[in-house]
């Protein structure tokens, strides 16, 4: 299997150059940023995964650790988020360190402060950034001007990078492997960042993918390009009913509105699929139903009874792969 | 006297029996929900009432404890309360423990999440949601998707239990006892939520009650038929002076704009009751004035000097009995 | 050299004596107030330096102490400001200490409450008070009520004596001393509190102040009779270059539009003084330049790169100065 090191990617090599303050030691993410899932090898994955894995076996058991007592985080959220501000805030609080929210729908950045400038302040206070912006490319540039990590916590309509890690990490955690699984994408595949980077990553296993939306939707040449150069075997459907028979994993997707330059296109789509339980009779015993939440009506509330739903699961996979992500950007593996 | 045991309350019971993990011991609070102040009897009254006070006399010696090192709790506020919200906040962090603040005024709740979604999301991050939420009946129905406790914070006009407990607490430490005493509450009767919340844990004591209002604010039937079923004493008066020497307990409320369907009503009503020193003249030299805050004109600030007024002494015994109520559902008491 | 003690200013005494609880032991801030930048003389001065210090090398080896594990702070904003919430924020933290946010726009002072009302309240809850208000005296006002220290965080154009605390440190910490320097203040020193606070603070030393504005921006009499009566030499000019080769420090200022009552005033002088590299080539080699921030236009980008420009440092010398101030009211120095 191909898999790109870490040292050939130049435009991330470029952020990891950029401080020597920022490599503490070997391990691949030490004093290092977050910032796109490219950046992560089979190797990689299999380091995250395991580290993860052993997050969640401790926080099990002791609730809080004490591993990250001595930093500090700050969530800097240009655009609201609950979950993942949560999930980053409790993921560090359980680390046993403590998390700064900034919010900056009151703050100075209304006086006409950069990114550049905000993150160069932040960067005194705190050990790791987690950030969020609307725009694709901030965090990346935010990233270049900073002296601490810096965690891409979704850059709009560009990257994710740790949604799709703990996604990554639910398929493990459930099937115990993700070698030899199929593994269907439905609904909005052409703006739905979370099964971009999911794609990207699982490109790195040998799996069978199906990606079932309507034309207008499809996944994008820039992902299967990349599936097609990894070898990574890939199907084309609209049709559901007929993948769902076939696959391990159904991973839904919100059609999200914010996303559509034209709104007469959304309206076509928006209940193009709509798993509902006499759809989930046409799958697996074993399979997993999955979405990145918040749902609107893609997954009716009678299927959240059936034992295969694990989308109000992934969050808790979240929590404990970011704290594997913060641990291993501040040193503490 | 009555007491009405909790496992007698079928719509309580639904609740505690809906997840095994809520119940790891036969203290009565452990793992469960704190939704109604109808759901606590003499005995576990007494029970809060002691824990807030060993709360109370360590928590003065140490500042911090270290009782809830090991978890996290959610303050999921619907609506803004500054009081409520810091109080639990720094109940936990008192506790040794950790809170994650979650404002929903920019969250996903706006892309159209349910509540049950958003707590079976958060459960996944904390091991207890407080919630605050203006829909009556709101917090119940999120309880029920729990497998973590919910305390209820205020669902609007409807319940708001941990007021009635700090209120008794109040009472219990700056009296010495419940049983025996005459306690007057004065203001808006109809639209008060905390004054019905208190009446009913009052119910459980020999306690004398003075309803003080204007005629279309009066106490409700569904609050004194609860009285009289237990027996409880009370009388109904319009005239606060004649009321005043001859209780213990002086419970003002604000008469709150936002309740009143028809505004006239409200401004017809709204200075009936304003106390002032000339009126605290005719209360008993040990008496005590309490107001469940903010108060608008209700108290004229003259009376902040009085050694009798205790309502910004209230929030105090606040922070003590949550702190009492948090352990006691985590279990950590 | 006069120094001014404390226990003259009688303004500033009433608030020390209001309440024996606040006053623990003979440290001069212990259980005070931190109120205006007025109220430290030469002494307190110097020990403030030290204290700050000690706990940026201490906190350069532990990442966060456990000084004040026992305490929780509020971080009570009226006004927004990310620098100044985050900067307390994190110094509480890294104290080992916990803080309470509270962000009014969402709050019960919305319902009417007064701020001495809110105070009152959150005094219950907290050991000490970080205040930010958008009125002069407010913050003053505040702390003859609470019976825990206040700490002035900016209320409105009058005081912000933290800021000049830490820029005092950033001297201190940059140049080893601050006896012998020349600084300079440049653009807004009529509205700025900043450089107010800054002068104060400096007439306690032996410098030379050159005051760098446009003829309507002039630094007010209310500062310079200070400087005056305390011997501390200083020279006007409008005329930054011929300024530049003689300084030590140059401190920079944002003209602030939201200062100006005339907004004709403000287009006129708003880009009186940009810093470039052709101006920082007239400066020392030794010289540092400092600014607030948010910077709009007043130094440019390129100027980033200069090893004499410190603005990006001074938060960081902000967040330990805080916590020696946090420390220092809590009485654990």
């Amino acid at each position: 299997m191909f898999t790109r090191p870490l040292n050939k990617i130049s435009n991330v090599q470029r952020f990891y150059a950029k401080s020597a303050s920022k490599v503490h030691s070997s391990k691949f993410l030490v004093g290092k940023d977050v910032l796109t899932s490219g950046q992560f090898d089979r190797n990689n994955l299999e380091e995250m995964l395991d580290i993860a894995d052993w997050m969640k076996r401790k926080t099990e058991q002791e609730g809080v650790l004490d591993l990250c007592k001595d930093k500090v985080s700050a969530n800097l959220f240009y655009e609201a988020s609950t979950r993942t501000n949560s999930s980053f805030f409790t993921a560090m609080t359980r680390l046993g360190g403590n998390c700064l929210p900034v919010y900056t729908q009151f703050s100075s950045v209304q006086k006409g402060e950069t990114v550049e400038d905000t993150i160069r302040v932040l960067e005194n206070y705190v050990d790791v950034i987690v950030m969020r912006h609307p725009e694709a490319g901030s965090v990346a540039t935010a990233a270049k001007y900073a002296n601490v990590p810096i965690i891409n916590a979704g850059d709009g309509p560009n990257e994710h990078p740790t949604q799709a890690l703990l996604d990554l990490f639910c398929i493990k955690e459930e099937h115990g492997t993700i070698d030899g699984l199929s593994i269907a994408m439905v609904g909005d595949l052409k703006y739905g960042r979370t099964v971009h980077s999911l794609s990207k990553l699982l490109s790195h296993y040998k799996v069978k993918l199906y990606f079932v939306s309507p034309p207008e939707l499809e996944m994008p040449n820039k992902v299967t390009t990349i599936l097609e150069s990894e070898k990574v075997q890939f199907e084309v459907s609209s049709d559901l009913n007929k993948v769902m028979p076939k696959v391990d994993v159904v991973y839904m997707t919100r059609i999200q509105k914010e996303r559509f330059p034209d709104l007469s296109d959304y309206e076509r789509v928006k209940n193009s699929y709509i798993m509902d339980p006499s759809i989930m009779a046409l799958g697996k015993k074993k399979m997993i139903l999955m979405h990145s939440l918040p749902r609107v009506n893609e997954i009716t509330v009678e299927v959240d009874e059936d034992p295969r739903a694990k989308y109000f699961l992934q969050p808790k996979y979240g929590m404990y792969m970011r704290m594997a992500i913060l641990a291993s950007c501040l040193g503490k593996v």
